[in-house]
């Protein structure tokens, strides 16, 4: 055990996703998750209800970052200028380890489909709290969730390449960026 | 028994939605399932694997229909009529019993996570499966996701209208509309 100790449930985190890509997600137990990480069964399941949870640890507060952040936007902003503020909102949760763990991530959820489903249950889910988020601002429904859309691809897109150049810009800059290209494609589309 | 006698598949869709709705998914077995559509256990492990995949019965079909709408579409197509062309093939696969069920299937999905973990897998699947197509024809990568996106927002929100209103115009003629009103949010986006 290093001396530099990060806090049990970042340690939680780090043990499950090494231990999903040597062995398989199956293959794991909650019991060699919590040896792993140097912590009790009890500590495990004082910060998680499964290991699938593990996975998605932070993701929770997602829907309802973006739902901020584009609740704050100031009252004139265009349904998109909404969106950008929830992107910039979102963004202030995402930590260092994130961007280092994203790959591996990536691949475990992919060569499960369980946690395939769970994933997909989480984008459709961030779809459906921005654009409720938008209809509160008074954008009309079809606009609400065409923005909706174009801000989860953008979350996603952003998400994807930050996590794979770990030295290369912002997840911030990133998002903005993705953000305006799908604008560029919206408004070019025929 | 009625003397009318429908494909044994569809009596079972049927008999699951009504005790799913009647009684509830978790608390309904697969042999009250065949037992209600008047068949063994034996003839609905023929047709479905548990008894999830009886709510998605068709549905593996949609992507598939998507994909080769997409790349049948004449070779100067833009993005947006791929799409099109897409849902108009889908919707070769809509029967009137989906319509007269959709309600109910709405209702149960909603009201059990693990079912709409698995509706949301299955949105995010057709969504990637068009998005394919499109970049088969040629058409970048933030364009195809950004046109499948749309295609598969008009594919649930004419779905939805489709059976909300039983008498009302035909899937393919809500899809379209579906559409148009999506290609107009977007291109007034800004």
């Amino acid at each position: 055990m290093a001396r530099w100790e990060p806090n049990p449930r970042l340690r939680l985190v780090r043990a499950a996703i090494d231990l999903f890509a040597e062995q398989g997600y199956d293959e794991t137990t909650v019991a060699q998750i919590a040896a792993r990480a140097g912590l009790s069964k009890a500590t495990f399941f004082r910060h998680f209800p499964d290991k699938r949870e593990v996975l998605s640890a932070g993701q929770e507060a997602h829907s309802t970052l973006l739902a901020e952040g584009a609740a704050g936007a100031p009252a004139g902003a265009s349904p998109l200028e909404a969106v950008a503020a929830a992107l910039d909102t979102v963004t202030t949760s995402f930590t260092p380890e994130q961007r280092e763990f994203g790959p591996r991530l990536r691949a475990v959820v992919a060569a499960h489909d369980e946690l395939r489903e769970r994933d997909a249950f989480k984008r459709v889910g961030l779809a459906a709290a921005l654009a409720d988020a938008l209809r509160d601002r008074g954008i009309p429904e079809t606009t609400a969730r065409l923005a909706a859309a174009l801000g989860v691809e953008a979350f996603h897109l952003a998400f994807a390449r930050w996590t794979d150049e770990p030295d290369g810009a912002s997840y911030r800059v990133l998002a903005r960026q993705a953000l305006e290209e799908l604008r560029a494609a919206a408004t070019a589309l025929h």
